[in-house]
């Protein structure tokens, strides 16, 4: 998945690229491996902004798009309130805002729950071949130290980007057996992100930067058992404050192992049984395989709305002219998506029927067609029952057929290859803006929204880019 | 090592004593495991203050002794600087003392930093079959509760012992392998120890302490990578703090895995390659297993230290007097304490020769008499050239001999079998208020000492238990 097209950040730092060790035989001795913590903390300060191909540009503003509404659209989530009432007799200075929320705080604590609410909806951006979630341990943290300190756009972006890059290359060098053991790799991979990204926003040194990698390295955040409960949004949530907590100590010269990675009783060794470490130190970016979710619902089902919305919008149909929609999937899409007549909103997530009906009738599938109230809704219960799925293994995970049969007996199909929003097929700039704006409805006001979605097209020319944060609170 | 002799806090809390899992099969679906995290959650509600035997109560006042000495003693160091250079920035309300220090704070970081500074002369208590460190991720998480809340003195003692035992008996039921891995094990296991103490004081129901425990699960702390950096004391003080938040959300409704150890996904499988339930929910008590260090050194030299101070004491021997001194001891012991000529308190404290010199001259072995100072004295630094040390493979590692030879020409001769500190050869209390007087001196007013040594050791008759804290501020 790795993008060779785009130059080799580590050539950029002008580090070797090192010989990979095999997988499966980590073995901290080797060339690989040496250093190999002091060579990510010299790449992580080597570029500047200009360093940075357009497209890597681009991406990061898309991430910092998508990541923006989702926090908005998180913000008033019972999890946020049940943080909010636990931590908030112990906030500090109120340095930072908290996304979509009147409340302010202090940077710490904001980075905690910025990067709650930002990934509670499960909406936020995915790195499929890892599964981490890039931008939730990331973006909060450093968002939060725009507010405290003076950072201009460019350098928050450029931030962005090496830190999205650093957790993901870990993440890489540790996949799959990382995940397999049962780590919430959002939270134990995103730290190294926080911290990296927080690092250059304070100006840390090559021998800060390893010590802040350090004592991100010692506290990992996340198990899979938590999937299902509010702490799996605590995982990025956690790793952000952890992160930026790392960059802050080791700016004060709180020391920490300078081989956190690579040391035989370090990271890479005691939280995964293999690694790679060559991927750590790949060419490319990673930040380019970043996706988005269009449907705030699991990915297996996303082949199949995004059927049902192309056969609506080409042949304009409405719920009253449909007499049958014939959906099928991949045998495992029905192992998670088949309630038949889902009472709750997230009972509708978990709905193939649902997605499907809700889908041709709205056009959309975002958090509102997911809402316990239209899931209720007559009209779309009784499209719901029109619905029939069948399973064809020589179908892939992320393919689907849809096919409608009309009232007046014409039938239309289609078949989805990749799904709108999978790396395949983005989502467009204009779709990204289109979702943030159903995210921030009845949070913040349209013209707030138009300014930040603005905001965060031209982050990198911004002089103070705790303009950001500053928009997104809400009155 | 588990005393079977005084109870079984599990029968008292109502729970069968489950079957052991064969060690090193672990298998989710046991009944050993079946239901584990909501077995411990009862015992650690089960049992009050009244419950608890008295050998019980009475070593949980010498382990909090020992503790807020330690944790005075090591406030001022370069180490707790640096840490509040960083954090004090983002300080919450002033709940809560540092001790050993003027400034106040919020509680959270009041435990962070008060952990910190407890464990940074790596003086503080062990439990020496899982090489946890009990009270540093324990005590100042209630300490600073209590200051915030009203807390009786029975209650913080109930809560700082089975808080301690909650942390010590996950660490068995992963010892060895969960060490050998790499983990720290005061950090990773010590957070339990601190959401289940927290989590009484906090008054949680069986649901909430199940989540506090699924929060403490997700947050592990500590690499032994940073076993020679700051970030090692930066293990038990974020398990504290970790521990903390964690009995504060699941008391606000925040929800985690109510399987957070058993779970197929959970702590134990993935923090551990084997693990033995039964050791969770066995009889007994190993709090009783925990030990104090007379000396501010490594455990592996203290045999020697022990001998010297027995003959200098018996018969009354000055520098002066001795012509020669003569160890035996483990081979392991010279791999770690091999140096000649120490130049630095660090050095020395990896020098078996200044280690007896220093004992023979002194007849203590305190954080001065490993001083920058005292090493680098002419007296001692003669002395120290009079230490001749052998090994004999036929010791073990916790024995040693020592012999004087004066020079009028008598020979005084000792065997320690086992060094006094061990759980074989304990301090007294006496010496541990000595030790206390040691830590504090220069640090608090003798008349505070006094009274925080009182304080301590009828901590369970106290009203408010905010008092101890409050009391080891430094002017």
């Amino acid at each position: 998945m790795r993008d060779q097209e785009h130059g080799s950040p580590f050539r950029a730092a002008g580090a070797a690229v090192a010989t990979a060790d095999a997988a499966g035989t980590p073995n901290p001795a080797s060339d690989a491996c040496r250093d190999l913590t002091r060579r990510l903390a010299r790449f992580i300060l080597a570029s500047g902004f200009d360093d940075l191909p357009q497209s890597v540009r681009h991406e990061g503003a898309r991430t910092l798009l998508n990541w923006v509404g989702c926090a908005i659209g998180g913000s008033r989530h019972q999890t946020m309130t049940n943080a909010m009432a636990a931590l908030s007799p112990f906030f500090g200075p109120p340095h930072a805002t908290l996304f979509g929320r009147p409340e302010r705080t202090d940077i710490l604590h904001a980075a905690l729950l910025n990067g709650i609410g930002s990934h509670v909806l499960d909406f936020d951006d995915t790195h499929i071949e890892t599964a981490i979630h890039p931008a939730a341990p990331v973006a909060p943290a450093i968002l939060a130290l725009a507010e405290h300190r003076n950072v201009s756009g460019r350098d928050l972006m450029a931030a962005l980007i090496i830190g999205i890059e650093t957790e993901l290359r870990i993440g890489v060098a540790v996949t799959p057996a990382h995940y397999k053991t049962g780590w919430h790799i959002t939270g134990t991979a995103g730290v190294f992100g926080s911290a990296a990204a927080a690092g250059r926003l304070l100006g840390l040194n090559e021998q800060q930067m390893c010590w802040a990698l350090g004592l991100a390295a010692a506290q990992p955040v996340g198990l899979q058992a938590m999937f299902g409960s509010m702490t799996k949004s605590f995982h990025p949530g956690r790793a952000a404050q952890n992160g930026l907590t790392a960059a802050l100590m080791a700016q004060a010269g709180y020391t920490a192992s300078e081989q956190a990675l690579e040391a035989e009783r370090g990271w890479l060794h005691v939280l995964s049984t293999t690694y790679d470490t060559a991927a750590i130190t790949a060419p490319g970016w990673e930040i380019l395989n970043n996706s988005y979710k269009p449907f705030a619902c699991g990915l297996v089902v996303h082949p199949v709305i995004d059927g049902c919305i192309q056969l609506r919008n080409k042949h304009g149909l409405t719920p009253d002219m449909i007499e049958r929609i014939e959906v099928a999937v991949h045998p495992r899409v029905m192992d998670v998506t088949s309630i038949r007549d889902p009472g709750t909103g997230l009972e509708g997530k978990f709905s193939i029927y649902h997605a499907a009906a809700v889908a041709l009738a709205a056009g959309a599938a975002g958090e509102r067609e997911f809402s316990d109230e239209v899931v209720r809704a007559g009209p779309i219960a009784a499209l719901r029952r029109r619905v029939f799925a069948t399973i064809d293994p020589s179908l892939g995970k992320t393919q689907a057929r849809v096919a409608i049969l009309r009232r007046d007996g014409d039938r239309h199909a289609v078949f989805v290859e990749h799904a709108i929003g999978s790396v395949q097929n983005p989502m467009s700039d204009r779709m990204l803006e289109d979702k943030f704006r159903g995210l921030s409805a009845g949070i913040v006001s349209a013209g707030q929204t138009d300014r930040l979605i603005d905001l965060c097209w031209n982050a990198d020319k911004g002089a103070d880019a705790g303009e950001i944060a500053r928009h997104a609170a809400s009155a």
